[in-house]
């Protein structure tokens, strides 16, 4: 029911095919964040229009609202949203530690109170795998404890957890249409990380991702330490980058053997009135596009840099017509999704690393690590 | 570049073609408002894809921004807000008269201050004119006053200055691609409506508008002053009521002889949870669509009913994601353009009389009369 079959390597960099149930993923793929069971401001013939391909939705939130089981009930996640194509649930884990009031964790799961209510929930392994399965999407994750990389002593112990629930999440699942991922932590520190990446690597699970980045390390911890872990894993399962990421950190991460990337950037800057081009960063509330009769992107292809001029982009900003959401979140997701089709064609035709200093003066300075603890409500 | 055929008529309600620059209405019609140069939270594809076919702007939101100078620039309000289907802005006045903060009316114009900024400005019949020049739609309106139903002095006055300022905008008017429309008003007084009715008719006009309704009075004073007017009218000219309204008004506007309609109703109700149905209007928080497979009418052809349940979008609702209002905006405009679409049809087939008795049965109840005068920021 899944395979993945590697197309074409260039040094680390490596394009291929992940079949999943719901349609074949083209790697390296950058997933759109439907938190809440809805790419924001945006319906699924917007996905398809910017030819997305895997949709990522965050089992905290659809756990508390509308409720796994209704989920389940209403056919599951891909029927209640009406998104045909692939998908992916995390395992809940980074939200209950980042999202909720209080929480308690203890070897056996996570004790936390409801961001939305206040509401004491639990979760463990086995129910983490359990509300994935009733959202039903087609690539499930691990329960992980997702560390301060700041911390030593906590990383080490929410390492070994990690480990002790990858266990126990691969012994719950059951659901044979939905691939197992793993995932490794380890925080920055490389006798860590290599433990890791090896012991998630020895368990049968149908990818591995890479958790604990880009959650407070620099740039340089995070680039060092893919350089360190990627060539510990099996070159016959996809590699997820959870929570990238930036344009710059996408090009990084493909040249280091990442597969798979998610992050709330592109949506949540639209929802900041700034726009991805290859000409840097736009903030279109900028007075100087008053009368700009340019798109946000000359070369890019999507339906709002083929229809609209950053002059009548600027006045929905100004007069707060949500609008703009909707056309920008277009425009950032679909200069993401082109840039990793850029990238696998460079990857088939052996341009990849030729093109890396190009692609990296066109996207760097496009935007800043995104935090991701403040992106998921 | 105008004229206005008569296909069929039926008792006093009558279909039939406007031909406008931008192309050709089938009356009657509803026109979705774009106040602000976008029908809130809607695409031009949206708008396309449920066949709208005139979309009205409000003169005094895109005078004070972003200004009609810089839409005139921009290539005219087609051009910058991409929908290239006939357009028709109101003058200004109403919303002066409802919206700015403080207003000074003398017998050449109007005194206000922005309700954005409290700057202060003048329109005039002259300016508000040349301010729908700049802004280049279609079907432009002459500059009015709309005074209160219930205040028979100030209606008397306002009436008259409403009729010299008819005779201004006309001598100010130059864009021979623009149809510019007289407005009566004269209140609910009989003798001031006929009045009115009578002297704008003897004015050369491309259209008839009916100002002064839906402002307060009940649907049966409204209904009334309806009964005798049309019939004041010539049969040649496109006949216009103003902000009206619900799905029932649309049926006893074209009873009594309407060819164009505007509301904000669709899309205000759509910011607030409500669906028209055939079966009644549904407020989608409750509890009880929490898992109805429904869609939210079954004999709906919009996008949102081919493609969402009612649970998905009480699920958007209670999650407060704005891609419900997108939906559900999409439901109510299609929803009244299908009703106008079924009542264009059964008078050309004659059926018409004979079908208004279950057109308001479905209708009905569906929404209280729009305040106009609360709709329009």
């Amino acid at each position: 029911m899944f395979s993945f079959d590697l197309i074409a390597t260039q040094n680390r960099a490596r394009t291929g095919r992940f079949h999943t149930p719901h349609g074949e993923l083209a790697t390296p793929v950058f997933a759109p964040v439907g938190t809440q069971a809805t790419v924001k401001t945006l319906t699924p013939e917007h996905l398809k229009s910017i030819r997305a391909s895997l949709v990522l939705s965050n089992t905290y939130h659809l756990y508390l609202r509308p409720g796994d089981e209704l989920v389940a009930e209403m056919g599951g996640l891909h029927e209640f949203m009406q998104w045909p194509g692939p998908m992916l649930t995390d395992s809940g884990g980074f939200q209950v530690f980042s999202l909720s009031d209080t929480r308690k964790i203890d070897d056996d799961g996570v004790t936390f109170k409801s961001h939305i209510d206040g509401s004491t929930h639990r979760f463990t392994p086995e129910r983490s795998i359990q509300i994935q399965e009733n959202l039903g999407a087609d690539i499930i994750m691990a329960f992980d404890e997702c560390a301060d990389p700041n911390d030593q002593a906590y990383i080490a112990k929410a390492t070994e957890r990690t480990h002790r629930w990858a266990e126990r999440s691969l012994a719950a699942h059951k659901r044979a249409d939905q691939a197992l991922f793993g995932i490794m932590q380890g925080g920055v520190d490389p006798d860590l990380r290599r433990a890791s990446a090896e012991f998630i690597s020895s368990l049968p699970f149908l990818g591995i991702a890479i958790g604990g980045l880009s959650v407070g390390e620099t740039k340089r911890e995070m680039y060092e330490t893919l350089d360190m872990v990627t060539p510990l894993l099996p070159e016959d399962k996809p590699r997820y980058l959870m929570g990238v990421g930036t344009p710059e950190d996408l090009i990084e991460g493909i040249r280091r053997g990442i597969d798979i990337f998610d992050c709330v950037l592109p949506t949540r800057l639209a929802r900041h009135n700034a726009a991805f081009s290859s000409e840097g960063r736009l903030n279109l509330m900028n007075a100087s596009y008053a009368r700009d009769r340019r798109p946000i992107d000359e070369t890019c292809d999507c339906y709002t840099c083929r229809t609209f001029t950053r002059a009548y982009l600027r006045h929905l900003i100004v007069a707060k017509e949500l609008l703009a959401g909707t056309l920008l979140s277009i425009h950032n997701l679909r200069a993401l999704i082109r840039l990793m089709e850029e990238m696998r064609i460079a990857i088939q035709d052996g341009s990849f690393e030729a093109k890396v200093p190009s692609l990296l003066a066109q996207w760097q300075g496009n935007a800043e690590r995104a935090s991701k603890t403040k992106n998921t409500k």
